[in-house]
């Protein structure tokens, strides 16, 4: 199962979503859009948690290569914090994919494998990994355009 | 400008969906997909380098920060590539929103620096990136279900 992978990506996405939070001081309505993200990224979490618990040992121990894809992914996020608030957008779009191609293949494997229930959670946790791309996809083109008149503009910090 | 970027992007996903072709022995209609997708991104490349070559002097010459969140989407494509299509799916799902992304915001950009032949060439490559990515999402399903059928029959790689 793919329960543990989506686990170690939500703690990643947390991390990654807290540092961008943290910086994004010149774009107030991304900002808050990722922070109301961070909390339903720690509840997506602790959903995961008690799925995982639910199927007990029949979850294997081993992290997955998807782990290793993510803390790839928050270490990439990390040295691109530093930057443009635009690549920023870009990685944040990215990571939001790879957590719904994976919350649709849970719910594929656990209707698959008879759990309905489990099957129910990730198609929330899936719903709402759509909602904040569909997010940042209304609101690229206006960070682009921000991200390029403050850069333009002399003395203000165009990056975060 | 982020065309070195979007160069540097499109070189690390030919190399990535070339070795995702080259092992996916068990799903003949994803490995035919990739590879048509692996001559689109060498001419992508070859299109960005024209668009480079017009800009002359006026590119940066460092390599920005997406090209270093590229290289280690990379590095965890490869080692996720020894496991399970379905996260090699999954990634490659993610990758080619990155590139939407990006070039998106080149669109945006190029226009705004009255620079429309590069706007026209990157909306093209957006329109294949998105094209790739609606394909992989059409058959995201059928090549989980795949997986799981393989992985529950003795004998066969479910894997690749």
């Amino acid at each position: 199962m793919w329960l543990q992978d989506a686990y170690a990506m939500e703690q990643e996405a947390e991390t990654m979503l807290k540092a961008m939070a943290g910086r994004l001081e010149h774009y107030p309505e991304l900002r808050a859009r990722i922070q109301a993200h961070v909390e339903e990224t720690r509840q997506q979490s602790s959903q995961l948690e008690t799925c995982i618990a639910r199927l007990d040992g029949s979850v294997p121990a081993a992290r997955g290569m998807l782990a290793d894809a993510m803390a790839a992914m928050h270490a990439a996020g990390n040295s691109m914090m530093s930057d443009e608030v635009a690549k920023g957008v870009g990685i944040s779009y990215a990571f939001e994919h790879m957590e719904i191609a994976s919350y649709r293949a849970l719910v594929i494997a656990a209707r698959e494998a008879g759990h309905e229930d489990i099957a129910a959670v990730c198609s929330r946790l899936l719903a709402e990994g759509e909602a904040m791309a569909q997010w940042l996809l209304e609101h690229h083109e206006s960070v682009i355009l921000a991200f390029l008149a403050r850069e333009t503009t002399e003395g203000v910090t165009a990056k975060r």
